[in-house]
């Protein structure tokens, strides 16, 4: 259950509405899930989330479209976020990831977390190796 | 400072040189780094933990290895491990991360932290269209 | 579903009616909300738990009533406690919390992770201007 | 040690400057303190980065400058940020923040720690009363 | 909701089946929980898992089979894993884990989470007298 | 370095002279570590966290007092805590903890960490052999 709710006309406000229309031109869809939703609860928030996850997940870059999805997904992960999971699940394989590209990433996603937890536990130094250079 | 000390003759230990020498031939190169120093003071640890890493990131497999390493990068950003964000910041420069791909990561973790955040604030429904069919 | 069950006459212990009496006392409610029913399952960690939120958050101090739940609040988001997302957003609501405020807390909250990300993922050297003077 | 090395000649980029002059500016000092020096590693995380705390953060709202220092505060202890620690506990310092209300922040971090972790422990269920009626 | 599917006939595929055999023989109990049903939704993933669930769990140490549950369980519930959480609470009264036991377990984690904050919040220097002498 | 600065002459406060003099006659020994110092910025933090902390773990109980260190050093490591893990470790060490005791908290938090991610990743119901029955 969420700790707000969206008016049922959420379209009439026209700052909404420019939000909702964006994300389905950009999206190539109709579909405008729960996050949007609720975020609009206030518009500057919506807004503002919008025009970022636009320019970091949906403007092209140097990392490919399924890179990006599957390293959302695994942050969500660690964070715990339910619905975050849920959503990059699905944004990763409707961009192609395979089911073993799935495991893939969630055996990264364990093996890291046990050596972050082994590292934490016994303190390990950082080696001069790994250190930049001050200029 | 490390929560536990590495015997001065480590490899003395043949199971910790049998563990070594593989690193060292799997990676093609004689840098031992200290994750691997310090675990040695359990054999047992040293030995699952590797061969774990091993099979994970130094196998071929369907996510090319700059990707391995930049979700290995991303969860342990969110697990706050010191030693790991500099090993593995590292590791993925080695294998060929730009200045602008490193940015790129840190966009993704830093926006899917926000908006993990926004989720749980606001407890989102998951949207039916993320679930899957039970059969 | 929750991991102990407390018994149906819970109040029959004088050790846990005692403490609820206090709670309904102190908040001027007859309502005990779920987590103390189930703290009851151990008579000390009911009375310990209840006296520290009494003492931290139901008696007047230096910070207002509203400003002591926006941060109960931002703990409970970060820490991803979903009962206490929704008994806390409940409370800040009860103690005035506008929608507007709520939006900012949720802003800052965002931002802050966003940014303590970052912090961590750029390990950025704490500046001498923000350490103290050792005497 | 930073996992990036910010150029020398940083203002040398008009981007970059551009940013700096602003927090100068906003801020009313000529201190730029690191974490925008680190982010200058690229120029559009420096300018959003910066764009975001200038919108929450130093844009008069409907709460007073403290109260959003101590929640960036509250939220940087909970995600273990040793940078963010520093630099928000100075911030809010110079907002005013008293040794006492200091000490009170710390008392509600450490409740709520708490008692997040004992209702996740126990999976207490939200009370209906907490949740808000779908419409 | 899971966000992957096991199939109805898990056990044709001979890898899962060994794996679930070992289970059922390793624990004495036709119960297979469900965390190795979604699993088996990659072989390796699976086996793997198991192996060092095995090996850690269910393998005569110096450390009695109670003390590891509930080791597992404080873990779980820090990061805050709902099946874990459920799983772990069951398994260490399935080893004997007495009421007051239990209630101990969480008075050490609320009160670890509670100091572990305060530390951070104050950047407590570590004692000369907690670290080892480098050799 | 710390955020708070301890005065020279804490024992000049009685309250806190109290507190330190209960510490030194409880664990038997003239030395008070740092977190009790730096705690002492605030009489009142310090009186409850001492209170709590010999209640849970300088008391005895159903738990002998290593296991208790080693819940206390588990939750800890996850809580990412570096002044608790040395001080825990240290701790646990003084109150018998071998090295291949050490070896086995390790494993241990590090397999549920793995798996905790795992379930998280994956979704995993409860199985209802897990769920109580309420009355």
């Amino acid at each position: 259950m969420p700790t707000v709710l969206p008016p049922d006309d959420l379209e009439s406000d026209p700052r909404i509405k420019a939000v909702f229309d964006d994300i389905r031109a950009t999206r190539k869809t109709d579909f405008i899930n729960n996050i949007w939703r609720y975020l609009a609860f206030d518009a500057d928030l919506l807004e503002r989330t919008w025009e970022e996850v636009k320019a970091v997940m949906a403007t092209p870059s140097e990392l490919d479209p399924l890179t990006k999805e599957m390293l959302y997904l695994a942050v969500s992960i660690i964070n715990n976020c339910t619905y975050c999971v849920h959503s990059h699940t699905a944004g990763a394989k409707a961009k192609g990831m395979t089911k073993t590209q799935h495991a893939e990433v969630l055996k990264i996603v364990a093996l890291a977390s046990k050596t972050n937890q082994l590292s934490t536990a016994l303190q390990v130094p950082v080696d001069p190796e790994f250190l930049l250079q001050e200029k």
